[in-house]
C-alpha cells in the first residue's frame, strides 16, 4: 500500500505509528469508539486510509494498539515508583502521572465504560486489565500488610477492586470538572488505609 | 405527526413516552450516544422515526430525559432509604438497587464517561448532577457526624466525592465482570468511615 502524502511527509515507521496513536487516542477519547472512522483518523494524520491501514489493519486492532501503548506507559510508570516505595506512594505517584496525561485517562475511561458492552473491541481486553490490575494491587497489599504499613484487617482483593474503582471513579469526575481535586482526594483515602501508627510513632489517623 | 404503526399499536402517550425510554436506555447504555440512532430506537420500539420525534424533538432530547428519568428513580429510591437511615444503610440499598436495575446503571456509566467530552450533549447534565450528588452526600455525611456515626476527622466535602468515585467505579468493574462482588466491597468500604465503636460499644474495626 502506498502513502498519498506527499515526500516530505514521509516519516519513520515507528515515528508515522506513534502519530497515529496520539492522534487514536485523542480521537477514541473525545468520540468513544463508535464515534470515529478511521477516515478521520487518517485525514488528522495527513495520511490516507489505505497508509494508516499499512500500520494498523483495523478500527479494532488500532484501538487496542492504543489502550496497550497507555498501558505500557501506566506499568513502566509504575515499576518505577513503585520500586522500594510503598503502595500509597506508588498509587499517589500514579495518580499525579495520569493528571499530566489527561489524553490517555480519557481515552481509557471512555473506553472502559463502552466496553461494558459485550460486542465491544475492547471488551475481553478491559476484562482481562481488570484481573491483572487488580492481582498486581492485592500483591502490594499483603507485601505492605507484612511490612506493617498497611491496617492487617484489610482483605487484599476487595481492598485492591476497592482502590481500582476510587482511582476511575475520581478520574471521570475531575476530568468532567477540573476543581475536584483528584489525587488530594485519592491521597486522604489511601491514608486511611495505613496503620495508625506510622514508622515515627505518630498517630496517623 | 402520524405514527405508521397499526392501530392494534396504538398506546396511550404516557405508556408509549415509558417504552421510548426504556428502549432509549437499553440502547444508549449499550452504543453511546453517538452509537445510536433515533431510526434504531424508533425501529424497536416498533414505531416511525416521525412518530419518536413527536414525543421526543431530538436525540440529545431523548438522551436527557432517558438520564433524568433514571435520576428520578435513583433519587426517589434514596428518598425512602434515606429516610431514618444512616449514610452508610442509605448508601448500600442504593447500591442493591442499582445491581437490580443493570441497564439504568449502563446508561449512566457509559454516559458519564462519553459526556467528559465538552460538545457532548450530556455534559453539562453531567456536570451538574456531579455537583449536586457531591452536595447532597456531604449534608448527609456532616448530620452523620453531628450524630456520631462517622468520623469526625472526614472532610465532608472530599468524603463526598470519594464515595461517589467507589460507587462509579465499582459499577463499572461490576457491569463488566459479575464475579466482583459490588456492593460488599462497597460494605466494607463504608463500614471504615463509621466510628470505631458501634452504638452498643463494639469496637467495628
Amino acid at each position: 500500500m502506498v502513502e498519498s502524502s506527499s515526500v516530505r511527509n514521509r516519516k519513520p515507521p515507528g515515528v508515522r505509528r506513534e502519530q497515529i496513536l496520539t492522534v487514536a487516542t485523542e480521537a477514541f477519547g473525545n468520540s468513544g469508539f463508535r464515534g470515529v472512522s478511521l477516515a478521520d483518523i487518517a485525514a488528522t494524520v495527513g495520511i490516507s486510509q489505505p497508509g494508516l491501514l499499512h500500520h494498523f489493519r483495523s478500527k479494532e486492532e488500532l484501538l487496542i494498539a492504543a489502550l496497550e501503548r497507555r498501558d505500557e506507559d501506566s506499568f513502566s510508570h509504575m515499576a518505577i515508583v513503585f520500586n522500594g516505595a510503598s503502595t500509597v506512594d506508588g498509587l499517589l505517584a500514579l495518580c499525579r502521572h495520569n493528571q499530566e496525561n489527561p489524553e490517555s485517562m480519557r481515552l481509557y475511561a471512555v473506553t472502559a465504560a463502552e466496553s461494558i458492552e459485550p460486542a465491544h473491541p475492547a471488551h475481553g481486553y478491559f476484562r482481562q486489565r481488570y484481573v491483572r490490575v487488580r492481582s498486581s494491587v492485592a500483591g502490594h497489599i499483603r507485601r505492605d500488610q507484612d511490612a506493617g504499613l498497611l491496617l492487617p484487617e484489610l482483605d487484599p482483593d476487595e481492598t485492591a477492586a476497592e482502590i481500582i474503582a476510587v482511582m476511575d471513579g475520581l478520574q471521570v469526575q475531575w476530568l468532567l470538572d477540573p476543581s475536584v481535586d483528584m489525587c488530594a482526594v485519592m491521597e486522604t483515602y489511601l491514608r486511611r488505609l495505613t496503620r495508625r501508627e506510622s514508622a515515627d510513632g505518630e498517630v496517623v489517623r
